[in-house]
């Protein structure tokens, strides 16, 4: 179970199929190969030894694809950067993590020359755009010079550390092993109907393991990756249909403005066979029209975690229908995944009856090792050999998991978790603020949106504006408030003390039928 | 990575769904799981304990699939026996095992009588049987009582002894954990066409590690069992066409019988989506009958051995076509499947050239953790963490391995493997032999037969049938020769003093492609 090995097996018997697709340049197996063998040898002559963090912010490309195998194939680990994060953000991961080097393309020279100086462990930059390099840059194709063999890292080492947002207010390496990572796409490759042949298009940020998952699986089973730099419905469906595209990976959000874009009629789509869209169930007008405009193709709805490498369960094709007794079924995350333990547990981790709402527990060979250099976080959270997932929910008597409400206040708009406390923690910097708390609201655009609810201090006057820029400078674009309510009176407490954000979402949620 | 999550998982997701069919009788995963629940607590109050052996004896029923989960579900180690062994072939595996129950069904009773004494650590049996239950055994339906929950036991843990021949001699336990077997399971959905919903038979003996795949992979992706005690062509066909049956696996011999036998054209087989067979690969002739017989069906020739979990590599329904650049293709063993890696290497360890001849190695984590009390044994077979087939066999361009001799000096009869050193240890207990070699010669039912080469002493008589005869007392008769040429000059040798079975080959080989 090594991550590298999907790639050298389709070196050996798909040598001449297409890898990777990237606007013209396209790469057969034998070719990509051979690049990540150069590129890690490269790595390894700019002293990565083993278990070492290499880390990268870039929009979607064939080289972001070449960084996740050349960087285990040289024995490191990668650690792939969230594109939208504000620039104390970035510096907070990449010290974090430790990463010594650092894998840049052209969006993100500007934020890397704003952290000069607040950088503590990058000491090289490996710039992988096509223009001229950055000074006191390496250039990705001069680092391809003799390949060296694979360091054969596998099994339980640690292959890649993906950030998440936490509920401390600091975002926390999730540790994924080379098994975590092969076992999940194992666990895929039945449940997202993934087949050798297949061409998977690379739409939303290749950061993500949302995205990651395909990275890995689609090599796996020996498909083709198409790449565009980000997702806009044009260029979604440009590329679905230049590149007769079989399968994607999108948030509803994405697969919203797609379905209903101008263009969808007249584009040819009919290589299409599977979308899968995470983050959280498809309204169903969204449902019914992608049903209209892409008829046949099949939809999976896929429920994970970045702690789960990220499957935990699915909802395929059978419960996307809007007639029959499975109507109504696709507001369900779906049923626990081949390879993957889904069970629901009472705060004393004891399994409750179908029904009954409690704590989804996961577990299985994709659950991660733990949280970077956080051990209590850890055990908190794989307590009794389970993870945790934060997100209430209940089971029915089929197996079929509802997501009812997320334990660990997160906030998911447009497939990002926005995590609360961190917002919170943002307005709290702003010395008029008495109070805030931070919920999720609906929006037929986005899912859910950022809303905050703020006392200001006695005597003091701030408006939405202002105190949103304040936000910005601290936090990602995609976390800060879209919009703030400012009450005099103070927010509803709970007995323990807590802010009582059940009751702050209500009026927004009353005419809803769950908040997922 | 447990055996049991898949069952567990089924009993959750696809509760009323049919687990298991044996002639009338049919269970539910919710059924099945609670059997082997309660099974599993009549061996714990049986005494077993956490890597306890608990071997079986049987024709292929619901029954064996029972014990197969049941066995782990209490902790213990399975350990199938093969039911074409003689008396102390079946007498070593048990005592060598240190097995200390047995189950065992109304077609063994006597075999068992007959080792009275000889077993050593067999404490219990257990009669799986429907008729009444002998005399110092207990009933399979008397040890349901309470369920006991889950050992849990996983990963690398110890799941069974599957025993294989050895070139010493002596069958060796194969020691497969639940990871190998898990593992397998994996390697096998994609390259299979494994599939929810799929209703597999089990016509080949379960004891076999061939047949053992499915045991595992069907129920990890949420398929039906159906059983028939052994293969027949009337009883494979009147399941297949009852029970509608979408997938089996079989050995050429058995693919043979099958689609000569006069009524395959009558039944109606429309149900039939995809066959595997094993063990050696198919004649063109039956492929050409097979194409004609049973349209539209996938034809898989799967490649591996016990110690792989036995799978490495498949050649699929691109390659059994009789026409086009791909005519001809199915003389090979296929392609490394997805997540095993399959190099050939010179005899020092170095990947060869394609085209060039060398031993098939194989590294995953299908590969065993070695023979059970044999590390010496193990750490020649695994050296360099590549499991050495014994095979030589060469690697096209396209990475299509061709089986061009087995190092091991093994005969395949049937889709049973012979290795020649125990039929030659056989033939040498006999005081008249002076020397013998054993060879197979090309059969167009078995694929092979085994045949004897023998120089008796000087001044002594023996003729063909008293030989045969004597072998037959001290190994399973499928080993034995079906025939023996009697020379008086010495066998001819090669410089290290070696038989040279080459030589002796030669004759009855000449006309053929290869010896596979």
């Amino acid at each position: 179970m090594h991550i590298t090995q999907g790639l050298k097996r389709n070196a050996q018997i798909f040598a001449d199929d297409l890898a990777t697709v990237d606007g013209d340049r396209s790469r057969t197996w034998a070719e990509c190969a051979d690049r990540v063998a150069r590129i890690a040898g490269g790595l390894r002559r700019m002293g990565v030894v083993d278990g070492e963090r290499v880390a990268i912010l870039a929009l979607n490309s064939d080289h972001y694809f070449e960084y996740f195998f050349a960087v285990p194939w040289a024995g490191g680990v990668f650690v792939p950067i969230n594109i939208r994060l504000a620039p104390p953000e970035i510096a907070y991961w990449l010290n974090d993590s430790g990463a010594e080097i650092l894998f840049v393309d052209d969006n993100f020279l500007d934020a890397i020359k704003a952290l000069d100086g607040k950088l503590e462990t990058v000491r090289e930059f490996v710039y992988i755009g096509d223009g001229a390099t950055p000074d006191g840059m390496r250039n990705l194709e001069g680092l391809l010079e003799a390949p060296v063999p694979d360091a054969e890292r596998g099994y339980e080492d640690l292959a890649g550390l993906f950030y998440t947002g936490g509920t401390t207010g600091r975002s926390k390496g999730v540790m994924l092993s080379h098994r975590n990572l092969v076992s999940n796409s194992y666990h895929i490759i039945p449940s997202m109907f993934y087949r050798q042949g297949m061409r998977y298009l690379h739409a939303p940020p290749m950061f993500h393991i949302a995205d990651g998952l395909a990275v890995f699986g689609v090599t796996i089973i020996g498909g083709t990756h198409v790449f565009i730099p980000g997702f806009s419905p044009d260029a979604c469906l440009e590329a679905m249909e230049t590149h007769q595209i079989t399968d994607t990976l999108l948030v509803p959000t994405m697969m919203n403005m797609l379905v209903n874009h101008p263009s969808v009629e007249t584009r040819d789509l009919s290589s299409l066979i599977s979308i899968v869209y995470g983050a959280s169930p498809m309204p169903e007008a969204v449902i019914r029209r992608a049903l209209e405009v892409i008829p046949g193709v099949k939809f999976t709805h896929a429920y994970g975690q970045t702690e789960c490498s990220p499957l935990s369960t699915c909802n395929g094709p059978e419960a996307h229908v809007l007639e029959g007794p499975n109507a109504g079924l696709f507001k369900s995350a779906g049923r626990a995944v081949l390879g993957v333990e889904v069970r629901i547990f009472d705060d004393d981790d004891k399994e409750v009856p179908s029904g009954d709402v409690g704590q989804v527990c996961i577990r299985g060979p994709n659950v991660m090792q733990g949280y970077w250099k956080l051990p209590e976080l850890t055990a908190e959270a794989l307590r009794g050999g389970w993870m945790h997932s934060g997100d209430g929910g209940y089971m029915d008597e089929n197996g079929y998991v509802y997501i009812v409400d997320r334990m660990k206040d997160m906030i998911i708009t447009g497939g990002e978790n926005v995590y609360s406390t961190e917002v919170e923690n943002a307005l709290h910097q702003h010395a008029a603020v008495a109070e805030a708390a931070v919920i999720g609201v609906p929006d037929d655009t986005w899912g859910e949106c950022v809303h905050a609810i703020v006392r200001l201090k006695e005597d003091v006057e701030l408006d939405e504006a202002a105190l949103i820029a304040h936000c910005h400078t601290l936090i990602a674009g995609f976390k800060c408030p879209r919009s703030i309510s400012f009450q005099d009176e103070p927010l509803p407490l709970s007995g323990a003390g807590k802010i009582l954000k059940t009751t702050l979402r209500q009026p927004f949620w009353k005419n809803r039928d769950s908040q997922v």
